[in-house]
């Protein structure tokens, strides 16, 4: 048997190091086509056998860079062709998400990637989903997490596995790929992301890492080290706050926990920051906008005494009351975000939960239906439109006629085709009167108030992004 | 009364929050003469009856910048007049002091200024010691860190409080101060760090933070919160670290620790690795040279369950048998280093505690006794050396009879005239013959074996540095 490359070498340390696999089990590799990912797949299929694994391919096309991006899906199918992997390739206008949500454009793509990956591995039966994250990835996030406010959580960067996720690239740096694809006379295609500038890992690989090379050559392992550091910091603490917390539940609901006041604020101050996360997290899965300021603000209030009443971000609702402290959220288990608004006509009615201002003007004549490049935009015939206009979240069961058909359509469908990711289609806003769905902002219009000849006045309404984005900025 | 600058506002509040003073107690405020201290000073005495505290001042002259430092000290002597504080200065010699220790003009600084202000608090009976330190500063206190590789505990940065050490600016930004000197019509000096650019703090202050605050305008807030953050967490593990090591500890003597094998590989990660830490302390009370490898490298050795031997940095030996595991030094407890080594003549000695080399020449004929600026290097007459010529650590009634003179003197009275601090004594090599000190590198010439007009062969000594400094790099 040869050598082996470094790569494989660390690729299997790693792997079992932290049993990333298991025999008989299906691996899905997400291959990008950039070099990380195309190593990352030829490695493992390399050492199938050994690990008793069976590969599987995902890709997606993400759309932000059109013909290229096309070309790189081809590139990819050709690979696993090549190796006698099965491959699912799923196309999805990021560009087009990203506006509708107010997301970066990392942000957009890291969501509808991630959803991307797990239906296709249960579809499959994939018990892993392989990323190709190298150890410069690695140096990168904990940098790029410090520039945006972390606690040691972040500190910690990406961890080798997390639930069905693995990096098994995670001890080898960005020079070994390179050499082994060479020594494989492999190719691969340019990462995408490395053509968006503004990306802050952009701007951290290409200009902070090499100034801080120059006053610590070696600051890519001090930062793996902190990293390592960090993580097992991290894991212990998390571990001790979770049993806390547990102890200090006198009652927990859907979307409601009461914890001891008095114990709460007997605990060490590490850890009584970790338990109202804990809280927090317990009636609310995603605590990303759970900032520094508000944890702080929080726990000053609750050393005063005093009994009070203190809003957190994404409505959840903290109650301090004698002996006992209850966080409560407004939303329901599988529908994280509820709301409905009356639509001000004419007018501008905020939609906070999706981020944008819905403008709804009158035109008193007839106009051409305009359909924006971006669907943010429609004119409708106001005297078709019966009572109230609201804006609302997303309902199962909701119907649309969609324009130009007879018949009705599930949005469920609609959201299906459209590939719009399970997580974010609550935060769409649904417009609809009296009586139907008019319009699906971003996405679908209504056939039943469409402006036609004999329309005599319009309703022009337009969604328009509000407030700066908070998704992208994670305190603590 | 006139309404308060905002930043005695925040020594206030951080006193109170830390209870950095008490009422009736003397704080000795080390005064730069830059203009965060000249801020501290006076914002202290415009407070000082309110707290019910007494102060002084200490200035200490680095001689970094000549007569510029005079200057300083000059400065610093009338503002503390112009207060009616009592004041004491001191002048130290860091250049050649740094030269002699290799260790980085930073830390040779920080070393002598450490010293000159306990023993001048002790002098004066003063509890307290208050430096200047802003909230900037612990931004580059904390990214200086990050960069040399640290774990939570250097993430956390300055204490507010430790030990008789108070930092009451740490909640203040620069800006504040500069519109505080104003406002009193205070002048300052220009620090004279600032104008030593291989500084790595001045590289970070006047490069590295421009460059972050384009990615996060916030950055000098988060890195502070991170700080505070990694506090709390660097303060709970090491206590409970503190705690398993005591009940880890079989045996306790001088010099040696022995801990139960079994229960440290039982530990949690974050925690096995802070006892690792703390068995090394136990034995050795500076541990800044115990990297991140070190430690990982030891808990790699004890998970393969096999006895073994290992040497930690600096004299530290840990051996690993059946059911526990010593760490041991070989030094005493109040001589932290001993070495006595016979130097090649002629040839080159090194001597690793100190970090020098000493290269001993014969030359056959006279030579005029050199003496050069920095005291490294002599002439002596090679024929009144009696014996092995030997490199050895100053003990305590070691006398030497000096150069010019009849009689002789202490070492220890030899150090305290030139103002060497204590901590730096013992690394310092004194060369003797079988009979007599000839030679403290650096600080004195003997007599005895002086070059006169009837020497015929002369022993050249000189001490030349070697390795790269190691006392700088702090990893983990």
């Amino acid at each position: 048997m040869n050598e082996r490359h470094r790569l494989v070498e660390s690729l299997l340390c790693l792997v079992r190091e932290y049993s990333m696999t298991a025999p008989g089990e299906t691996v899905l590799v997400a291959v990008s086509g950039g070099p990380d990912s195309v190593a990352l797949v030829h490695a493992l299929w390399s050492v199938r056998e050994e690990l008793g694994i069976t590969l599987y391919v995902a890709h997606l096309n993400h759309s932000f860079r059109g013909e290229e991006s096309d070309n790189d899906a081809r590139f990819v199918w050709s690979l696993a062709s090549s190796l006698s992997i099965p491959c699912v390739i799923e196309k999805v206008d990021v560009p087009r998400m990203r506006q509708m949500l107010r997301l970066s454009a990392e942000s957009a793509a890291r969501l509808v990637r991630y959803e991307f990956l797990e239906n296709t591995a249960e579809k499959i039966g994939a018990a892993r989903i392989a990323l190709g994250h190298t150890a410069d990835d690695q140096v990168e996030t904990v940098l790029m997490n410090i520039i945006r406010g972390s606690g040691t959580d972040g500190l910690a960067g990406m961890p080798p596995v997390r639930g069905k996720i693995i990096r098994p690239l995670l001890g080898v740096r960005r020079t070994d790929v390179a050499s082994y694809l060479q020594e494989q006379g492999l190719s691969a295609r340019i990462d995408e992301t490395n053509l968006l500038p503004h990306f802050t890992r952009n701007r951290i690989r290409l200009r902070l890492l090499p100034m801080l090379r120059e006053y610590n050559p070696g600051i890519d392992t001090v930062i793996l080290q902190l990293a390592e550091l960090a993580r097992a910091d991290s894991a212990y603490m998390n571990a001790e706050a979770s049993k806390v917390f547990k102890r200090l539940t006198i009652a927990c609901d859907t979307g409601a926990v009461t914890l001891d006041r008095g114990e709460l604020l007997g605990l060490d101050l590490a850890i009584r920051r970790r338990v109202v996360r804990e809280a927090v997290k317990s009636v609310r899965s995603d605590i990303s906008d759970l900032g520094f300021r508000h944890v702080e603000d929080l726990l000053g209030l609750l050393a005063t005494g005093g009994d009070f009443r203190y809003e957190l971000p994404a409505g959840v609702f903290v109650e301090c009351e004698r002996g006992s402290i209850v966080f409560r959220s407004e939303r329901q288990r599988d529908v994280p975000i509820i709301y409905k608004y009356e639509i001000a006509v004419p007018g501008e009615t905020p939609i906070g939960e999706a981020g944008v201002l819905i403008k709804a003007e009158v035109i008193e004549s007839h106009l051409e239906p305009v359909r924006s490049p971006d669907d943010t935009e429609v004119i409708l015939d106001l005297d078709k439109v019966k009572g109230t206009l609201v804006a609302r979240n997303w309902q199962p069961g909701d119907r649309i006629q969609p324009l130009g058909m007879k018949g009705s359509k599930k949005l469920q469908d609609v959201f299906t085709d459209r590939k719009i990711p399970r997580r974010v289609r609550h935060r769409i806003p649904v417009i609809q009167d009296g009586e139907r769905i008019l319009w699906v902002v971003g996405v679908i219009i209504s056939d039943v108030a469409k402006v036609t000849d004999s329309t005599q006045r319009c309703l022009r309404l337009r969604a328009v992004p509000v407030s700066p984005c908070s998704y992208d900025r994670k305190v603590v």
